[in-house]
């Protein structure tokens, strides 16, 4: 087995805290809204627009224009179909404004010193650079379904961020906080690691973290991470 | 005009220094090789190799390759004909490890505080983060032709970049130390920088580094530049 050499991340729940990020802008800027069944309609709508995309149904069509398509759905669900075009802009890009985990600037500091690491989301290129800058994600390399023109899980994803570095997949290390990122990496040849987000979808609903064994690395957080893997 | 807020830069000859950088290298494992006339042979191939690409001649095909292409052709003529596969791929691998100019670190450091700063080079994104790596370049992004498939200066790699940020072309700033380069970017309504490398091609062979009144900016280096910008 050659040494494994890059790290690519999954974004949204595994490096920044969507749920929670989400509610506070939305209680600040909306009190009236409740806020986590917002956050969580607003992700729901996540797969599906993907999904088209995937299925051909709709060409390839960046993140930031399907969150806003969800949006604009679920806004009079809400009664918020009266917010303005410049209101619905900028509270799309709150997906631009996601805050790190306490652990990730300092978890990804550490593995930075020993791998090459790098985004891997289904999140467009601006958005992930401007998630990066605003919140001290120091990436090698800010790699999207972007560069590909596909999204997670499709092969061409995993198997283009090896492609990219002239490295196999079994030199790539996917690491995420869901089952079924890890397991279609793992289809593709990569070494995987999944991260333990129980408050992914707030302290409401917690989330089972159970180890799967067919995963390389199993750890609480990015610092265990950095810790079992050496750095 | 909306102010400036990304900054992409060119790196072979205005970010890392590639003469000096193949000289030194070469001089050091082939010492009977004249390793100026070398590392000149070799950039000479760089533009015709694109431009089979930009004419559609060749399909899309990345830098690390047509690197790869150049050296065999030219190994012969300086009696390295008998570079196996190994010692061929090892040297086509030092354009992943130019260094930076002197300046270059320091003055990107100070750039970043204020704006997004890219590449954005006819590098491949594994080369240029691999060199970011090893030199400490801190892009906020690795951009590259290879994200839009078109080598500078494919109008297509100025306006993506602009696209990918979702910004007006004028809010996007060139940084290059080459007229060509520069001319193209303004054509396609970014503003542009011109950085002095009067060394680029070596002290044996002084580049004219007048000032084009056209850009938006004239500097000596990074930190002259970060000076001018406020930073």
């Amino acid at each position: 087995m050659p040494p494994i050499s890059i790290l690519v991340f999954d974004i949204f729940g595994t490096v920044v805290d969507w749920h929670g990020s989400i509610v506070r802008e939305v209680q600040a800027a909306y009190p009236q809204v409740d806020a986590d069944a917002f956050a969580l309609a607003w992700r729901e709508g996540y797969q599906p627009a993907m999904q088209r995309v995937r299925s051909g149904e709709r060409g390839w069509t960046r993140l930031d224009e399907l969150h806003r398509g969800i949006l604009d759905e679920i806004l009079p669900r809400f009664g918020l179909g009266h917010l303005d075009e410049a209101e619905r802009a900028h509270l799309n890009r709150v997906w631009h404004r996601l805050n790190p985990w306490p652990d990730s600037v300092a978890g990804l500091a550490r593995l930075k010193t020993r791998f090459t690491i790098c985004s891997l989301s289904n999140g467009n290129i601006g958005l992930l650079t401007n998630m990066a800058k605003r919140g001290g994600l120091p990436w090698d390399c800010v790699l999207s379904a972007e560069v590909f023109h596909a999204y997670k899980p499709d092969p061409r994803v995993y198997l283009g961020a090896a492609r990219l570095f002239d490295v196999s997949p079994a030199e790539v290390m996917m690491v995420a906080a869901h089952q079924d990122d890890l397991a279609a990496a793992r289809d593709c040849g990569l070494a995987t690691a999944y991260i333990e987000r129980p408050m992914e979808f707030g302290a409401a609903h917690l989330k089972d973290v159970s180890p799967d064994p067919a995963n390389t690395h199993h750890a609480r957080d990015l610092i265990d991470l950095a810790d079992r893997l050496g750095c």
